[in-house]
């Protein structure tokens, strides 16, 4: 049911009854026309000879927010979050893309970068930016969402806004060379199984990766949303390893190594690993399975009235593409169907609408996602059959309900 | 042939032979593993609490720029042009958006913005961005292109970069409400066949648009690429007329007014009209037809030797999809197919690739585009047979050439 067609609003006063014109949407009065405003009796400010234009000043609220919940005693390894409560569309900003660093953002020069590829090749190689930017490149829309994102939430610690609970989360259209190219120039042993990733920053952070993911789909990335890297994404070159957790996607690339076996550096034990009910945990656990999230309304946020409302919200999968969103206003025991809207791209923030007619009772509103490959979103409860729940949760996309009350205000349905 | 496959070098091999690995394209040296940079061994900037992220300062010169072939006497209405040679992937980054504005950019507060709908409807309706937003809403990719892109070439005044011939085209994601809806609820007469836009910036830009395009897919914008609008992109309303030169999608958008006629404004008589043969102006010459540019290389670049080069540009339509892309490198005798970039969205930029290999004598390429409904991208010539080209020329749709020299310099072919 396409959201465009002009008989829109006929076809709402159908499925809505009286509660669309009921609610006055529309505020309607007879005034018209206007007054003209302040703004069409004065000139506006002029262009400047060179620009690089930036938000109203009005929007000065939207930004990416470090976290309230876990506060660091330093200010280098940390994260700051989407505030997807704002987003419109599936792109977001280059400005508002989330943050994960673990050793501060360097500044690199670009004409003084160099990526080596070593180890079981063939032939190493070593490339300038300008090398990497002379090859044919690939444009991808994908997202990317941190291993630890709603990690709080798991733990019951209070996040107010789906910024704080989803917000290390982002979605882009990247730009770059398929490592597979590169790596078939140095000539990969047929021994070889892993791939190492390095970053230039002051953690030289290191992840071991399966060769066939990278001969399958891993990009090196130089440009997001149409313009080169941001430097807190990885200026001027990163890893980008489609679908899986985000500090895989090495950033301020500077090394790729081959071999035959992983490495099991620091961030493959101590971090980014899951704890299981046996006691064990779970090393290289590197797809973000299917997750949805509901963006509007969302903590924070405040039903003006009962009536017609939309409920969007953004649905993902590292598997592939998403298939559906089942939509619950009753805490989870009835699900009706959302609208995808296109387009739904492999491994992509995919948006879903569904509108409802709340009757302003007290409602708990939740989403569920399918994947192309079958895959459901599981509850919480369905993740605990499976895995321990212990400190620092990694890879957690359980259902995520939000309460609205009586009065209209919404809140974490879980904190 | 997807650009993606793993054996892309060994396919590549076969089709630009020797010239690929004789090209010495990743400057191989045995030196492996590099020293460690310093920005490895320190440190980087620390995470501020909240933050609006901006590009790498060694990006600089990635920047919209005014024109330097007319120069306005002062720089209200003006335009400044989005630097395509430095885009990749088909989003503009918001900041690099093109700008054409009558009399400068207002700064308008949402919180007293008003629209209003009035003129042949049974119930004039005015609306707050807090009623907007409380709508249900669309997000489309689509691209904007200024009527008036690439007239100083048809002229053939000398412009050196694709950002000075073709910068008056940018695309994104834009989010906001059908106007039909809201129209459907005010209730247009019968007899109703245009509307009015009109912004409330200093020039009260205004225009009438037939009333089937607006019922058909036309959209009260405000946001785009994720975000709410810039303000030079007409926060906090716009209107959005998909495929249609960009000065009827009107900016800082305070009225729309229904009526039985044109009300045949400046900017309809004046203004934004096409010189005809027989000495009469074309008015209401709305669509922006097929077209296409190469973008990389580009007027100003420099090819560093011969060999395999990919040739990449845009390519739109704004009467649908693109459905082919042909590529000549002999000025125009031959043609081939170029590869399209998914994914192929109507009325919106479309990404082409075409690997080149280029054999170091003098050489003049150039793209043409076909749309979804079978036109072809014309050349200049056939323009000639059709309008009359005189002084300050609106919806020049022509092929483009640029001139590789045998030093690799790459010129504007029509200068």
């Amino acid at each position: 049911m396409p959201d465009t067609r002009r008989n829109f609003l006929r076809r709402s006063a159908l499925i809505a009854g009286t509660a669309l014109a009921g609610a006055g949407l529309a505020r309607s009065t007879s005034a018209a026309p206007l007054e003209v405003p302040p703004t069409a009796q004065q000139p506006g400010r002029p262009i400047p000879p060179a620009s690089y234009g930036m938000p109203s000043k009005f929007e000065s609220q939207v930004v990416r927010r470090r976290t309230d919940v876990f506060v660091n005693r330093q200010n280098w390894s940390d994260w700051s979050m989407t505030p997807l409560q704002h987003q419109h569309g599936i792109v977001t900003p280059n400005g508002l893309i989330f943050e994960r660093h673990h050793a501060g953002i360097p500044d690199i020069d670009p004409a003084t970068h160099r990526l080596v590829i070593h180890g079981m090749v063939k032939q190493p190689l070593v490339f300038s930016m300008d090398n990497l930017l002379r090859y044919p490149s690939v444009s991808k829309f994908h997202f990317m969402e941190c291993s630890g994102n709603t990690l709080t939430d798991w733990t019951k610690v209070a996040s107010t806004t789906v910024q704080q609970t989803h917000g290390l989360l982002s979605c882009a259209q990247w730009t770059g060379v398929p490592v597979s190219w590169l790596l078939d120039e140095a000539g990969v042993a047929p021994a070889a199984r892993w791939v190492l990733f390095e970053g230039a920053d002051g953690s030289n952070h290191t992840r071991s990766i399966p060769l066939d993911k990278v001969m399958d789909d891993v990009l090196l990335v130089y440009a997001q949303n149409g313009e080169m890297l941001r430097p807190e994404q990885g200026y001027p070159l990163r890893a980008f390893i489609p679908g899986w957790e985000g500090n895989v996607s090495v950033k301020w690339l500077r090394r790729i190594k081959v071999a035959d076996q992983p490495w099991h550096f620091r961030s493959e034990t101590a971090r980014y690993t899951d704890p299981m009910p046996d006691g064990k945990w779970r090393q290289f656990s590197f797809v973000m399975e299917c997750k949805s999230v509901i963006t509007r309304p969302s903590g924070g946020m405040k039903l003006d009235r009962p009536g017609f409302h939309e409920i969007q919200g953004f649905a993902w999968s590292g598997r592939g593409r998403v298939s559906a969103v089942d939509l619950s206003v009753d805490g989870g025991k009835n699900w009706q169907t959302s609208t995808l809207e296109e387009p739904v791209i492999d491994k992509c923030l995919t948006r879903f609408r569904y509108r409802w007619n709340w009757d302003g009772r007290p409602a708990v509103i939740a989403s569920r996602a399918v994947d192309s490959t079958g895959y459901v979103q599981p509850t919480v409860q369905d993740i605990m059959k499976a895995r321990a729940i212990a400190g620092f949760v990694q890879h957690h996309n359980g259902v995520f309900p939000w309460s609205v009350s009586a009065s209209g205000e919404v809140r974490n349905a879980i904190a």
